[in-house]
């Protein structure tokens, strides 16, 4: 893992290097040609690729813009991006990745649909298929900026690169993820303190219970929001219609109430800061699959890792009622 | 004043001890319908007139029935109700009063239209009439179970009967109120606490400043209600189609932020118990005209007393988009 953390950083510092060297040895009249191909997102993903394969990855600066969701995705596939996906690509549909072996894939699909606020299907791939339809031309085994692979109950290891690790006859579940909103956010002028605060976001596990189904039962994980308390209303009004976002949060406030004794230690992602006129806002999480799947101790699944989605071509308001 | 408490006190403890003759000495085969001639309520309107004329006078019991609107509208103008409306004729839109001299009409028309969160009109009445369309051959200088009479910014009295401070060129505004909503949130399985505890909705003066208009400006006036953290979503989604009744919370948590410093202390209405799994949400009220007109020293002015309101024949969704 360490060697190919070394290759990428080796590569991209030298990509850095060569672009600096152009900027810095203009030719007459090529000045500003020059300077403009100088592309600001290869210069951050230097940065990106320094950070440690952690949990808490954090999200580099501003949101990084993509040509397109399938640009970016090929520079995941490049191992050129890969932090959380927090602010990238707004106003595309992020997912969360599930992937099981055929056998229990009836099971969890029952799961999901027995438990759509936590668990909102997007896409559900053939068995064996690792395209989605979401996503043209994506490979799903290397396309998401990092993956977890679980083994009995247990986070393996972490990768960027899961085909090594793809069961033959797997299926791919594809679950909305509340990233998807965060651009209505920002437009209606509702700041993310994670994006702002250059971090993944935080991600607590819950004592609310799942709908159990087959196998399968486990507890809610949401993700927190600090909102304004003068914002909350229009924060429940803007996400209530992303059913395939989580949509509505499910807590506004009173962590404790649903199990979170701590703010400042989430289970996944990084703790944020929450201001004196503002409520921490619980949404429904994608990481709940995993939490469950660990809980009913499937003996081998993968998942993204928190934080890291696969993104979309759909436009994040598809499927807004 | 004292007077007319003891003229109805008088008289309905009459009514009572007759009605408790007629039970106490039923004659043969008669038994049962004695027994049902009991009306609940009209025992009940005892111990409410016996409640002293104040601020605070708590709602007695569970919600009262009334055959209907109109019924009540009697009822209330043979001052045989003078409590909070809180909890009446559920399914009901109810409504603020303001009545103003005709000089200061247009302004405050002009207000409304600026605020129309805190100020959402139901029915402007001509100059000079004093019964509602919303409620049908109401007599709005007695059908309302409490008023209060303003001079030159300050509370001269309350009443049961505002004939005789009446202007005869006055103007009537009808303003949604929030109490119109309360069914929804019920069937939603959202309770009321003021009505648990039978007490009037806690309401706070904030430091939030409504649009000036013409010769007004002041700050906005809340109601409060504590909500299950995990029920504000469908609290907000419920109560943001009601548009006349002030719509969404104004604020959800963090009630310093809008400048109100100690709930226990509500600068109308009662406080009321806030459970640990609960945050406080605040809506935007039809006392903040009330406020407004005080802040702004209009010379004379009459409204409701705060949770005393005009019950309309309006169903409570009527306007819900």
């Amino acid at each position: 893992m360490s060697t190919n953390i070394e290759t990428e950083v080796s590569n991209t510092e030298q990509r850095l290097r060569s672009l600096l060297t152009n900027a810095a040895q203009p030719q007459e009249g090529s000045l500003k040609s020059s300077i403009e191909t100088i592309d600001y997102r290869d210069i951050r993903q230097v940065f990106h690729v320094k950070q440690p394969l952690g949990d808490d990855s954090p999200v580099t600066g501003a949101p990084l813009s993509f040509a397109s969701p399938s640009e970016f995705r090929k520079a995941v596939r490049r191992n050129e991006f890969t932090s959380s996906t927090n602010g990238i690509c707004p106003g595309r549909m992020q997912c969360n990745l599930i992937v099981l072996e055929e056998e229990y894939a009836f099971d969890f699909l029952l799961f999901c649909q027995k438990n759509p606020r936590a668990c909102p299907l997007v896409e559900v791939c053939d068995v064996g298929a690792f395209t989605a339809t979401v996503a043209e031309g994506s490979d799903l085994r290397t396309d998401i900026p990092k993956y977890c692979i679980y083994q009995n109950g247990k986070l393996l290891t972490k990768t960027h690169d899961a085909t090594p690790y793809w069961p033959p006859k797997a299926v791919a579940f594809l679950i909305g993820c509340s990233f998807s909103y965060d651009g209505a956010l920002l437009k209606a002028g509702i700041p993310l303190r994670s994006v702002e605060q250059k971090k993944n976001v935080p991600m607590y596990k819950t004592n609310v219970p799942c709908h159990p189904a087959g196998r399968f039962g486990g507890h809610v994980v949401v993700s927190m929001k600090p909102i304004k308390a003068v914002d909350v209303a229009k924060e429940v009004l803007i996400t209530s219609k992303y059913a395939l976002a989580h949509g509505a949060p499910l807590c506004v406030g009173c962590p404790e109430s649903i199990g979170i004794q701590n703010l400042n230690n989430p289970d996944w992602g990084e703790s944020v800061d929450i201001l004196p006129d503002e409520v921490p806002v619980f949404h429904y999480c994608g990481v709940t699959p995993q939490q469950v799947l660990m809980e009913s101790g499937v003996p081998f699944f993968i998942s993204h890792s928190p934080g890291h989605m696969l993104v979309t071509d759909l436009a994040s308001d598809h499927a807004v009622v």
